[in-house]
C-alpha cells in the first residue's frame, strides 16, 4: 500500500476543493490525515486500473524501462510497442497481485498471494528486531540462508536428487533447520534469517507467477512494486525462480520505476476524468514530514510518507 | 522425512545381513544409528517411487481411504479403480513434492515447494518457543490469524474489493500487521502466530497444487504426508484454498493413512525385489525408544522414532 498521488487545487492547497488522486490502501488509510492536516481530499482511484495504466505508460514511454536480471547482470529489453500485450504484471506490495494485461485498460487480476512484502517485513521484524524495512533488506545482503534452510543435500547425505532434477543446493525446506531441538531464535544470526525469508518469499512469488503465466500462455512476466526496490538479490532470486520453474523458458523482467506504478496510474487518471482542466504539470514540494505524524521509519509498504520528498502535482485551474 | 520401514532378517535382528527397507531423508539421517545401535542396515528406496506406490496401494486396496473435507465435514469418495489416473499427489513433509501419477510406477515429480511442514515447525518454533510440532499445531487451534494478517478489509476501510473478487476477510498480506512499529514479538499471542503460519502455508500449498493440477489437466488433487495428520484446520485451509483458487471447480482430497505413503511404498518394495523370499509378515515390537537417542520430542517431520511403538516388519527367512 502506498499513497500514490497527483494533486489538484483551485487557488491553494487548503481550499476545500483541493484533492489528490490516490490509490492503494494508503488512499483509505491516510484519507483522514490528509483532510485534517492539509485540508486535501484523497480521491480514490481503482488500484488495479492504476497499476496497469502506470505499467503500460512506462513500458511505452520510457526508453530502457524494462530489464532482465541474472547473476548480477542487468540487461535492458527493447519491447516492440505493437508486441507488448499480453503480459503478466506482478505487483509486489504488502501482498502480491498478478494481473493479465491485454491492452490499455484491458486487464484481469488472475491471481495473487498473501505472501509478499508485508510478510517479509512482518516476519522479519518479529524475528530480527530490525527497525526498518531497509535495515532488514540490508541484513539479508550479508546473510547465508544455508544456516536455516534445509537443502536437498542436507537430506540426502550431501548428494543431489538428480532423478527428480534437484541439486544438493536446492532448498528442500525453508526454515527446516530451525526445527533443531537444541537451538532457539537467539542462536541464529539475524542476517541469515533475513536472507532465508527473502529467498523463501521471492522464490514463492517467482513460482506462482510462472505458473500463472503458463496458464494463460503469457510470454512476459513483469515484476513491479516497492518490495523489489532495485535490490539485486531480490531480483536475482525472483529471476532464478522463474528460470528454475520454467526450465529456462521464461524470463523475469523488472521495471526501473517499479515502485511508482500505482502513483503514475493515479496521476494519469486526471487525464481520463478531466483532461481539459489539466493545464499545468509541475513538481511541487510539500512539507510532508511535518504534517504526517511522528513515524520516522521508512516503510515503503505503508507508503513513502517520510522525508521531505516532493509529491508530484498537477495544478488544476478551474 | 520419516523413516519408513519394513524389516528383514535371517535369524535375529543383530545379524549382519539384517536390513530394513527405508525411504525419505530419514533413510540417510538415521542410517548410522540403526547400524550402530541395532546392527540393522537401512536399504534405501527411492522416495518418489515409494510415495506413489504407497498412495496407489491405499487408493485401490483400502475402502474409504480418500475423502474431501470442507467446513468441518468429511465426505468419503469412492474412486473407480479404472478411473483413478491421472491424479496429482501432493506429499507434505518438511518440504512439499507434487507428483503427477499416471499409473503403477508411472509418475513424474512436476513441482514442489520449500514452504512446507518444516517451515511451519521451524518458523513456529522460532516465533512461539513451542517445544513440539504437536504443541504448535494445538496452539493454532485456539488462535486468530486476524491479529497478525492484514485482511483486504483492513486495507480498504472494512470493505470488500469485489471488482477483483476479494472479500474483506481475504488475507491480503500474511503477517502484514506485524509490520506495526509499536509492537514486538512478545506483544503477539503464540496461538495467533501459529494460526497465521498454518493458514499462510496451507493456503500456499493449496494454491500451487491447484495451479499444477490445472497445468496438466488433472481432476484430482490428493494430499498426503505427515504435515496434515488429520488436523481438521489444516485440511480445511487446504480445501478452502483449492476451492478458492479453482473457483469451486477442483476439490482437495485427503487420505486416511496420509503419513504412511513412503513407509508403505518401502514395505511393498520387498515384493518388487524379493517376493519369493518374503514368507512371513508380522508386527514385531522393537525397543526403539531406548536405542535411538535421548530426544523425547515427537517430531513427525523427522520421523516417528520415539515411544515404544512397533515397527512393521517382514520376517525374512533365507
Amino acid at each position: 500500500m502506498n499513497v500514490n498521488s497527483g494533486f489538484q487545487h483551485q487557488e491553494n492547497c487548503t481550499n476545500d476543493r483541493s484533492f489528490i488522486k490516490a490509490t492503494g490502501g494508503g488512499a483509505y488509510k491516510f484519507s483522514e490525515l490528509f483532510k485534517e492536516k492539509l485540508g486535501i481530499s484523497l480521491e480514490k482511484e481503482d488500484e488495479m486500473d492504476c497499476l496497469v495504466t502506470g505499467a503500460n505508460f512506462l513500458l511505452k514511454a520510457v526508453n530502457q524501462e524494462a530489464f532482465t536480471y541474472l547473476n548480477g547482470s542487468k540487461e535492458f529489453v527493447q519491447i516492440d510497442h505493437n508486441d507488448l500485450y499480453p503480459y503478466l504484471l506482478v505487483n509486489i506490495g504488502s501482498g502480491v497481485s498478478m494481473i493479465k494485461v491485454d491492452g490499455d485498460g484491458k486487464f484481469e487480476r488472475v491471481s495473487g498471494t498473501s505472501v509478499g512484502g508485508g510478510t517479509f517485513w512482518g516476519l522479519g521484524k518479529l524475528l530480527t528486531k530490525s527497525q526498518s524495512f531497509d535495515e532488514l533488506l540490508e541484513l539479508s545482503h550479508r546473510g547465508d540462508n544455508r544456516a536455516i534452510d534445509t537443502l536437498v543435500g542436507d537430506i540426502y547425505g550431501g548428494m543431489d536428487y538428480l532423478k527428480i532434477g534437484l541439486s544438493s543446493t536446492t532448498i528442500a525446506s525453508s526454515f527446516g533447520k530451525a526445527t533443531s531441538h537444541n537451538k532457539e531464535l537467539e542462536d541464529y544470526k539475524p542476517e541469515d534469517i533475513s536472507r532465508s525469508l527473502l529467498r523463501m518469499i521471492s522464490n514463492n512469488i517467482g513460482q506462482i507467477s510462472y505458473l500463472n503465466a503458463l496458464r494463460f500462455g503469457l510470454k512476459r512476466i513483469i515484476f513491479g512494486g516497492f518490495f523489489i526496490r532495485s535490490h539485486s538479490y531480490t531480483m536475482d532470486t525472483i529471476a532464478v525462480a522463474v528460470h528454475f520453474w520454467s526450465k529456462g523458458e521464461a524470463k523475469a523482467m523488472f521495471l526501473r520505476h517499479e515502485g511508482f506504478l500505482g502513483a503514475l496510474g493515479a496521476f494519469m487518471s486526471y487525464e481520463t476524468h478531466s483532461l481539459d482542466d489539466l493545464v499545468v504539470n509541475q513538481v511541487m514540494p510539500l512539507p510532508v514530514n511535518a504534517s504526517l505524524g511522528t513515524d520516522t521509519n521508512y516503510d515503503p509498504l505503508e507508503g513513502d510518507l517520510n522525508g521531505t520528498e516532493s509529491i508530484q502535482c498537477s495544478v488544476y485551474r478551474a
